[in-house]
């Protein structure tokens, strides 16, 4: 169950119906994930995160399979802040957030990423369809550029929304 | 600490130096972690894998973060594999194994990966430098191909490696 204000949050997770936000990445009814929130920041939107302790390649170092999954959510969300935007709808307006899901995910580690730094990753939308768009990201630690992302994100198909009901 | 006969076992993560076994998604130091382990099978390299219940994206389907995270470890320890057998070794002759970081990490979801079945990694070597090696793999979801990935792995640079001592 959201507890959020949804007429307060900008975060488009927190606007994801009831039935789609379960993912281990983005899902506030997820209990063990790792609940990434991401927002509009001017055109670009933004995901911040805190790794867990646990969450490290070799020491000192934030496991790219974390990176990878916050590029994934943070890019999926990006997607569908750009749908309901284009559809002449604003977040809390009681229209349901379209529910995006990858296409395609690629990473280019550009550095290490050092871990105890808070990760910001920075979207731009560079091109939005009826169904498809693709998401540009850069990933920040701290203050430094550390990694690429870009991501072909699509409405989610029937076929996966029908069985979640 | 690991519990593993070295002497027997065909894991490549189970050879890991004690210092670099720290992963989030393969170590065996990491009690948090996802434990993914790769092997070879012929000339092409395999990792299977149960999804833990929270790992999906809608439900019935498994997070694409998750799946991301399978094809990272499984590839840089296939280039692990590779370059050790390059190097004229074999797992448990009481050389190290090298360490592989991932440089770049590429996913295409070909179809949504259903929730409940083994997936299998079967990865192959595409290319193997003295640094450098790139690994394709084929994601299996029971017998139904549902994601490819392709990823450059490169030995872990000092300035990584030298931290976690």
């Amino acid at each position: 169950m959201n507890k959020v204000d949804l007429h307060v949050s900008p975060y488009v997770q927190d606007h994801y119906p009831q039935d789609f936000a379960w993912c281990y990445g983005c899902g506030y009814n997820n209990e063990a994930g790792l609940k990434f929130k991401t927002r509009w920041d001017g055109d670009e939107t933004i995901t911040e995160y805190v790794p867990r302790p646990e969450h490290i390649a070799i020491p000192g170092f934030v496991y790219g399979g974390l990176i990878a999954s916050l590029i994934d959510c943070h890019s999926t969300g990006s997607a569908s802040l750009a749908f309901h935007r284009q559809n002449g709808h604003t977040l809390g307006d009681g229209t349901p957030v379209p529910r995006c899901v990858t296409a395609m995910l690629k990473v280019d580690f550009i550095r290490p990423t050092p871990h105890g730094e808070t990760l910001s990753a920075r979207g731009r939308i560079v091109s939005l369809g009826e169904k498809k768009a693709v998401i540009a990201t850069d990933l920040y630690a701290g203050e430094t550029l550390v990694v690429k992302g870009e991501v072909v994100a699509v409405l989610a198909p029937e076929t996966m929304t029908q069985k979640g009901r």
